[in-house]
């Protein structure tokens, strides 16, 4: 429970409208019930802030008189509204200390104001620090350390040596630190090489379910600080990624490849290795990028679905592509030829 | 072990051939041995039908006469086979009961006919109805509800307050109720916004290995009854599907996109978010969908391998296809203009 | 720790420098210190090699002059490399046992000399051979097979009856043995075909974290000897794949596929069901695979990345490739008509 009054202090925003209404959780204009807070960003919604029973408002000056509820008032609307809805995370708070059904090696150091759920599994000599989260049934491997308020899901696994930063919160299911995918062909199949780098992922970063980041083969794999990264993508090993890069679902970046800093990789795409991209690329979803990206901008590739009979006679063309060009380039020179004055 | 004339019975079907021949198991109808039952569907393999040394055979009326074992008549015979299939399931049956090695709430409600297999965590409130089973390692968390013959495989972890329906199954690994991809920008890095929905998961749905679900931001994320979902699917927060639409594997589908009933989305495929598909689509494999579908019918995208050496000279092509339609209109003025009777 | 003698001897390689030198470590080119050995394969980094503090370095001999610390001359670095890599893992050493916080069903028959780590679930009837290391809350199900010297990750799922060859390694979060995507419409929703199959999984094979292998419909879904697998690979049921051959991560391999021997497949690639691939294919990264290949050679599809303008204008071309493909050829027809002579 909040008052306005205490929440337009956190969010340094001019409330216009009874600073003692009580505010209990979030809503959506539309659905949100006279104790819950909203907020207005995209002005394609006005019509629902006109109707909204929410018992506040977060929203920008030019929509404040439309509101028929309070409203705080803020530049942008979608910061202020994160900011406030992490004071109403219906998260389980974990309570701190070693449940007794965890598994703790003695060679382990785990800060007591931690919190190891039921089921976890630490090994030796494996750093766990203050204000630490483990959920149920996760390991955290031989030497691995965990920064102050990491906060780690259910069955994750964090494997040997690697190296989460403070306040990093990696979801259910990941795997850090994982072997690269190294192998040399020895005539008759594959060597393995052991990936002896490992993985040091920065502060404040985000990271999703399903996860693979794999460990260096001999120098490490890096992610920066405040790096967010969605569920199933997958990190090879050696990759760095720089601070403040986002990642949406199931993209894939193959091995040794440097990704600058504020990069925005929409989901499903395919990043080769050995490449390098610049800071503040942005790559549109299931794009294929296959060479190094030396300018900021907005990247694409691929092709948009239509109708399968559509899709299947242009595709059969795009077999014939180079050979449409060169009968193109053919026709031209005719008409040159036959016409030479144009 | 069934009888014929049980099987016969339980598929409605007509029985050509002796009633009291016992069957034990599943085959094909290459390797049937005599004392299991096997099917036809794709008239392809009629010449597997006439060598087949199964106990007996599932099949349209058509193909009955070729068969050298006793047959069942059926006008769907793949369907008749995923039903006395079941019967022939070699999966575990799991025992009712809590195993003493699980570590459950006290404040966790279990019906006494649930199965809760070793290294299970319950967390508290969490909710399990009769007949479920939930396999070893797996982790129900704060709140969650599993209906009555719910089925979760081996280390899944079910997020605090979700739900999932009556008769469900989810395979190991996968997670349910993760936090969505919800973040702002601040200037400086990433503000999380706290994801205050769940997700709730209909009834006789069957979910994948390795899946993520992720939970609402604010209102729920929803998956309608009798939706089948493959390996490796993601499902971003606020997504709604509809009843009986299926999902192979690989598939992502990104935040707040509506999907409709009785959908097919082959492997791979990308939905972006924000968008809506009406019933009964069908997207083949690998496609993106970057829009909104409102016709239904069969939808394609993307181009299938050729050699390396065509593609590669395709490729660059698609980069000035855009010129080439120009140059190509010029072309078509020039024509028209030298000879303006065409 | 190791002599440059002892190494020069497993390696069979001509030593040129101190035989006593001792290596603890390895390292690249540029990073190693007096303790660590490196190699040097690629002659763009002969640079680095004239600079290079290693204990000492693997190269070939037309590159040893050029080094200023000892050498190891071999024709095939990398090779040489990746074996003696394996001398200086850092991957934890497993202790032999059940640890006591394991969980083993009577009935499964374990090794004495195998290793299964705290929180791991051994069911029924599971049999794990010579050397196993199975790490942390790790399930091995009901009748499952681990032959000797296997390696399981933590948090993996061996399904009941998976049979996993000799000296192959899982990583964690893996799961081996899920039900395929098997399914009949009823008219109003989708009857599960019960996955009465299993896997068998070759030798010495090498299977990423976080990759879904399902077990077959009826027969088998089977892994030759020595496949290597990356991260968040899926491979559906009833797929074959031959010795030796290499997928990379985020791969889809559909049902009932066979792929042949030695094929290398880079990230992301999707591959349709029930089609066929030769030996020795390699498909470049996220291409579409939707029809059987049956020649050796490189394959690719997809088009890579441009800015996103240009993009634009050339996806929205490709909708009408088939309708440019057609007014190409009536422009020739045009102008043969015009100018018959040419």
């Amino acid at each position: 429970m909040m008052t306005l009054a205490e929440i337009a202090e956190l969010l340094k925003a001019e409330l216009r409208g009874d600073p003692s209404v009580q505010v209990s959780g979030l809503g959506t204009l539309k659905g949100a019930n006279s104790g819950q807070i909203s907020f207005l960003t995209n002005p394609r919604y006005r019509a629902q802030l006109k109707e909204t029973r929410a018992a506040a408002v977060i929203c920008r000056a030019e929509h404040a008189d439309e509101s028929p509820v309070p409203v705080l008032v803020v530049s942008d609307p979608h910061l202020a509204f994160a900011v406030i809805s992490q004071r109403f995370d219906i998260a389980p708070v974990a309570v701190a200390g070693v449940h007794p059904r965890a598994i703790v090696d003695p060679s382990a150091q785990i800060d007591e104001s931690a919190s190891i759920a039921a089921g976890v599994v630490v090994e030796a000599n494996a750093e766990i620090g203050a204000g630490v989260v483990v959920m149920a049934n996760s390991v955290i491997g031989v030497g691995a350390r965990l920064a102050e308020q990491v906060r780690i899901g259910a069955n994750v696994t964090i494997c040997h040596g690697a190296q989460i930063g403070a306040r990093t919160n990696i979801q259910a299911g990941s795997v850090i630190g994982c072997d690269g995918f190294g192998f040399a062909f020895n005539g008759q199949g594959w060597t393995k090489i052991a990936q002896v780098g490992t993985v040091r992922i920065g502060e404040s970063c985000d990271i999703g379910a399903g996860v693979t980041i794999d460990r260096g083969a001999i120098e490490d794999t890096v992610i920066g600080n405040n790096v967010i990264i969605d569920n199933q993508v997958h990190i090879a090993h050696n990759v760095t990624i720089g601070e403040g890069t986002a990642m949406a679902a199931q993209v894939g970046v193959a091995g040794s490849s440097q990704i600058g800093r504020f990069c925005v990789f929409a989901g499903q795409v395919g990043v080769a290795g050995h490449i390098e991209i610049v800071d503040q690329v942005q790559v549109m979803g299931k794009s294929m990028v296959s060479g190094s990206i030396r300018k900021k901008g907005i990247y694409a590739s691929g092709v948009p679905e239509t109708d399968h009979e559509t899709w299947r006679r242009n595709a059969v063309r795009f077999r014939h592509l180079d050979e449409m060009a060169k009968r193109l380039k053919a026709v031209e020179r005719r008409l040159d030829d036959s016409n030479p004055a144009k």
